[in-house]
């Protein structure tokens, strides 16, 4: 399986997935700015391995310090910010500055090679254990799906989207090992496109049978009885299980409920937000309208309309049968007590 | 107002609509093969003008025939067929047949130049008809809107779609007239673009304020509470209301109900095929998968990717408030008796 991320000789090393997939292109960050940036326009994207970009961008940044060691909280405090600033909605982003924020606070006194040491150590324990968190995810997830499951999925929650297998790719994987895959619809998943450029050429590699569709033809294939269970990743799950994701999957969620198919989520518990207790709460992230004006450079519409852009939605927990996570398949109530 | 198509000295002009909105070029048909062409490859779309484009073709192909008297009912039923074969969901295009055929057969003994003459006289009527027809419409279509109404649309059902005003578009004018739009919300109607690239051009040159989202975000918008209305063009309505429209709308629908947001079908009367009586015996066009997989010319995905392309989809009538015709608004059980 290819890697979106790894470590090799005092830098990260990055799958440009805006380069997908018409050309396969890794990008060497020398210094965690240049990750920082990645994260930023969307080279390195999905939730998972967005927290994982950025434990190792501060394992960079502290490895790569060579000023004195007294300023050394002041810049890694400015580095965590920078990472921080990046994508709002994401909380694995979060939940990764705080997990490398402990290893820096437990080695307050040891010098700056012994932390960044550490720091690299506990951003390559993320990677690994990601990996093996999406193959728990996959192994529960399989055992909601029928024989020969049509599966509906938007945006990439793949391989690409974490440190390898996937969350709700990985659910598809693990369901096409036990042979029980007949058909996955891929939606293309506007502006980005996501769906059409990295899922596709993902299930491709893996000779799993994908077929492609545009967002707005969800309905129409429900409505044919040519569905079996939508599933979807996760950007940030509130105690209640209100769940931000790609905008599109809320759409998604009502339509599923309104044709009575089963709607899962598929995610770590690092994305789940335990501060807060519904969906209300999530920031969503508003991008640049040219995303939507704009295809591969050129525009497709008046350049000077007015565009709404926002990259994610929020379904409510009532829309969502169960979110598969590697501790289990979790039902309503979901995460409250 | 810009015209999509008119008769000039011998051969009828269209606006290229596949070049909007970055240019504004007509295209002079000398003859009736490339009206047709013109219809197949969407440089002329949408359900009234693909009827009066047929019509007029019908009438240049009978003007420029050449060939003997007695042969001239065999040319015209192969005239007939191949505009009866460009695209076989929107009924209007059968409606004019029909009706040019009327007058072909009422003339059966006159000569080809008087029989050319009337025939041409027919589908200027048509055009005629059609822009009085959409003003109407849009009388009794605005006074379902309330004061600064915030509407949704896909697709084009404007003046690009008919001979002028337009039907949805013509709805969201007269209520602008009354001084009622606040908000116009185009989706951008994957995968032909005819909404960024025909709905947001349309509006900006009569200053209605619009603007532009992916057809996944219309959720997003209705979740937020800021939408009164959602106001659609048709294809074909069969007897119980049920109206095939471009793909997404069947969605919008179902979306609209579980927001509780009134859901309108505006149409001339021409599109309702009273010969169905539900929406089960309208034929789904199904496109080119490349109308899919690239933009611009360009790939978006795998070019090798399975792709379905349904170009529409069927509202069920359940899920529409009311079909706003010329004679006014139709409301359930709509055209059945």
């Amino acid at each position: 399986m290819i890697d979106a991320i790894y470590w090799e000789n005092e830098a990260v090393v990055i799958l440009d997935q805006n380069k997908l997939p018409g050309r396969v292109e890794y990008i060497r960050c020398e210094e965690h700015h240049a990750l920082a940036h990645a994260i930023r326009i969307l080279q390195v994207r999905g939730a998972p391995l967005i927290g994982v970009t950025a434990a190792y961008g501060l394992a960079l940044a502290v490895i790569k310090y060579r000023g004195s060691r007294s300023d050394l909280k002041a810049y890694y405090d400015e580095a965590e910010q920078l990472f921080a600033s990046t994508r709002p909605t994401a909380v694995n982003l979060f939940w990764a500055i705080t997990r490398m924020r402990g290893v820096f606070d437990r080695l307050a006194d040891q010098d700056v090679e012994q932390i960044g040491a550490a720091l690299l150590n506990e951003a390559q324990a993320m990677f690994v254990e990601d990996q093996n968190i999406n193959i728990s995810i996959g192994n529960y997830g399989q055992t909601l799906l029928p024989k020969n499951a049509r599966v509906l999925t938007i945006c990439n929650a793949g391989a690409l989207a974490t440190c390898g297998y996937g969350t709700a790719l990985g659910v598809i994987r693990s369901a096409q090992q036990q042979g029980k895959i007949s058909q996955v619809w891929a939606c293309e998943t506007r502006p980005v496109l996501q769906g059409a450029r990295l899922t596709v050429w993902e299930l491709m590699q893996d000779n799993i049978p994908v077929k492609l569709i545009t967002d707005s033809m969800a309905a129409y294939v429900m409505g044919q009885k040519e569905l079996d269970a939508v599933i979807v990743g996760a950007d940030r799950i509130a105690a209640n299980g209100d769940t931000a994701n790609k905008i599109g999957t809320y759409g998604l969620a009502v339509l599923a409920a309104y044709h009575q198919i089963p709607f899962y989520v598929a995610a770590p518990m690092s994305t789940v937000d335990l501060s807060i207790s519904s969906g209300e709460q999530i920031p969503i992230e508003e991008r640049n309208h040219d995303e939507v004006r704009r295809m591969r450079g050129e525009y497709i519409t008046v350049p000077e309309v007015e565009v709404f852009n926002p990259a994610f939605d929020v379904t409510p927990q009532a829309l969502i049968k169960a979110i598969i996570t590697e501790k289990g398949i979790v039902t309503p109530p979901f995460f409250t007590k």
